[in-house]
């Protein structure tokens, strides 16, 4: 399979052949679903994290060597018990015939956290002087087949699922506990002492806080600790990411109720101004991916970082604003009694943004047909809020949720486009933890954002640009740390 | 003089040799000083209203036969009366020896805005008929030299004021009281009846308010009311103001307090990147003026248009953005106390955005130099504001108002740029009321936002683009309506 070359022209050592996006549990999973990979072989077990401003997400593999029955099992229960395959009791103490407990005794105080187990083939040989393995392998270990001719083949026995988890940034202890339980589970269910285990694994680090927390993940936790590039991270994440098939997706030509509102597209098929009720296109996956470069990814976090890609993989950060998620999010806490992110947007489906602010219509009593200024286009956002005399007046909380979440969607729109523009790229990734929201995206929760970008880019490009989005979003970064950490591995292979 | 051609290829009449701006009289008067036009003649006095979202604008021109000894004196007690150049008493009832008092027994309701009557040619055959006339040149008139043969010679004396007024939109009957005062005001100087003198008089009406509160003032005035487009009255606006000497003005190359801040500028002269705390540049004005296009006009009212204007005078709104001067007043005033825009301004001047914006140094620990990334950089305008869990934590009136006026004003200039290079235009004209600030622009008020976007152009350029600033900033919509009025009067004059 066709994989874009690495900058450094390094090859990815990840076997995407095959790959299977496993089934939701429940919304708040949405962009947390395990990836199931029938042909990756993980020599070394790497646990990466992106530490950004307001999110630490978490990336791991745990082995399994064939795919899933139910991929929604997968999801629940972590791949080193699914498929119905029984593992050593003696691995997994707490271990039930429904195989719905938790794989250890130390359950981690996550709870439904507890997705899996670390099984690096490194480990085996450490563990060949214990009383079990992970591998999941049955039928195939005993004590007595434990030569290396087997580890060989062992070694050779690939499929498995990539984890996500998230964390806040804030309760960064959450996260470091979270991976210590996975690394203490681990060693149980490898049969391998502590020490053992954190030698087979190592954290990959990234984001803003793999500076500022370097040394917090290095003393908790006693494993080797490895910073990667922010950038970098993320590129390499999204090069990774878009070869899944059904993981991208974007607004189709199609518009949903085309009949029902008729005078969404005009005869001459006309685009109507961005508004934060855009025209609901219909929803298409990317389910036979090709490579996706070049193209701009948008990451939208607490800010917006916009970096070009190269057909070669190189990058640059080009651009850029400060007005991202952490704005809104800000903004809303102040300005309404929500108190979570979902709040705010459940606020915002329900707000009338014209109650705050100012239309065209407002200023010119009509449209400024002249200059293809609809009476409906906003102005100026919270145009109405301010009057003379500093009169203050009651603004419901849903009209300012929905102003200000068009707003800062928009603004990030515009800019994205005139980058798309400016480096003649069709394809416009958005990523990060803005656009994730509880609910299935297509039918409620963030779907305004994401409607937002999207209608922004086909209205300014004229249909010539879209906009893209991904299930795994705000992994990115942490997908990259895998990856580069697999790559190193590679590396290391080749020049062994 | 070369004057830039219309789109049309028109010219225009205001002839701008030897214009000058007169003296500042308070803070309040920044960009409504008049400008004295020694050379202009004006057949028909035309009261220009540009109606925005927030602000009404009204220009209008009186005649002064002489150029004013002091600029000062024209300022405050209109052109007609100034140079101490007495005037027959019948004409001004309550003139008083010290030429102080309101030109009229009327004086109108508000104050200190009676600063002139207007005095058009046209009516010398109304007036001719009266007790009196408003040209002003002592001496000279007395009824038995009122023929045609001096009719025509006093049309030819030239020289007078263009006056600046300005209202709120919530409040246009104050505008609308304040043109009929000057009207009625204008048939007493000119002795003739006020039927005569709305004969001789002409509202140019422009901005979004020309079309809805068009029948208010044909009703409420009984005067013709014309509508001019405002984008057109925006760019001719543009081009006869930067034609007036010491009006534009920019951030020269030279550091103020390099000396004092020797890390400004490095040893490379690498610009540090964007921040509310910009280096701080001197100030040159354009006293010797050429014409300006092609440029970018950014006019930044309670909304932000962008235009481009080609060198022969046509122009195009090519962007814009709904983030502008209402977003942020609308904001500040949900967000703290301040009750106007100059308390806004005074609490940013306070304020340490820091408390409130995530820096990248907050979440990396230090700088991201990979990427040139400054701890200090906004990586979040509001990113320390939204917490889990929803605490409501309180954050000061100051530090919001300058996280705030520094993100609307730097996203505007980043928007503004990126127009510039795609249209590749050196020169950026920042207009509209955003701009203004209560005080001396280079000592305090609003230099934080001219700061702002002068410095992001600088660094976003590396120094190839530049910000220009206008003194009448608020006022090129009026100016533009006004001199199209005279224009077509010109026009009307060549075809007959």
């Amino acid at each position: 399979m066709a994989t874009p070359s690495l900058p450094s022209a390094k090859v990815i050592h990840v076997d995407t052949r095959g790959a299977v996006i496993l089934s939701e549990e429940s919304p708040e999973t949405r962009d947390s679903r395990g990836i199931y990979l029938p042909n990756y072989i993980e020599p070394v077990s790497h646990i990466a994290v992106d530490v950004g401003g307001s999110l630490a997400k978490v990336v791991y593999f745990t082995r399994s060597p064939e795919p899933p029955s139910s991929p929604s099992i997968i999801a629940t229960r972590g791949s080193s018990t699914a498929s119905g395959i029984s593992t050593p009791r003696s691995l997994s103490p707490s271990e039930d015939t429904s195989n719905t407990a938790p794989l250890s005794s130390s359950a981690p105080s996550t709870g439904t956290r507890a997705n899996g187990a670390l099984t690096p083939l490194v480990l085996d040989a450490q563990s060949s002087l214990g009383t079990g393995n992970g591998n999941g392998l049955s039928g195939l270990h005993t004590e007595l087949l434990r030569d290396s001719v087997l580890r060989r083949t062992v070694q050779h026995f690939p499929g498995g699922s990539l984890n996500f988890e998230r964390f806040e940034t804030d309760c960064i202890h959450e996260c470091v506990e979270f991976i210590q339980e996975l690394i203490e589970r681990s060693a149980q269910v490898n049969g391998v002492s502590i020490e053992g285990m954190r030698k087979g694994v190592k954290i990959m680090a990234t984001g803003g806080g793999a500076h500022k927390f370097y040394e917090l993940f290095q003393d908790q936790l006693q494993v080797e600790v490895r910073r990667e590039d922010e950038m970098e991270c993320l590129i390499e994440g999204l090069k990774f990411i878009t070869l899944i098939p059904d993981e991208a997706y974007y607004f189709s030509d199609e518009l949903i109720q085309s009949v029902a509102h008729p005078q969404l597209h005009s005869v001459h098929g006309v685009l109507e101004r961005p508004s934060p009720d855009p025209p609901k296109f219909s929803v298409s996956f990317e389910t036979n991916p090709t490579p996706q470069l070049p193209c701009l990814l948008v990451n939208i976090g607490s800010g917006v970082s916009i970096i070009k890609v190269d057909e070669d993989g190189r990058f640059e950060r080009v651009s850029g604003t400060s007005l991202g998620g952490g704005t809104l999010w800000g903004l809303l806490s102040l300005l309404t009694p929500a108190r979570t992110f979902d709040e705010m947007l459940d606020l915002s489906e329900r707000g009338d943004n014209s109650k705050v602010d100012m239309l065209v219509g407002d200023i010119y009593g009509q449209d400024y047909s002249k200059l293809g200024l609809k009476s409906t286009m906003i102005a100026s956002t919270f145009g109405k809020v301010f009057k003379k005399g500093g009169e203050k007046k009651h603004f419901s909380p849903e009209d300012i949720s929905k102003s200000l979440l068009y707003a800062v969607s928009n603004n990030i729109g515009q800019i994205a486009y005139m980058n798309a523009e400016k480096y003649n790229l069709d394809r416009i990734y958005f990523g990060g933890c803005f656009i994730r929201g509880s609910n299935d995206v297509f039918l409620a929760g963030h779907a305004a954002t994401i409607a937002t970008l999207s209608y922004a880019i086909r209205f300014w490009s004229k249909g010539t640009k879209r906009a893209l989005f991904l299930r795994h979003e705000g992994f990115l970064g942490s997908i990259g740390a895998w990856i580069r950490n697999i790559d190193h591995e590679g590396e290391l292979n080749t020049t062994q």
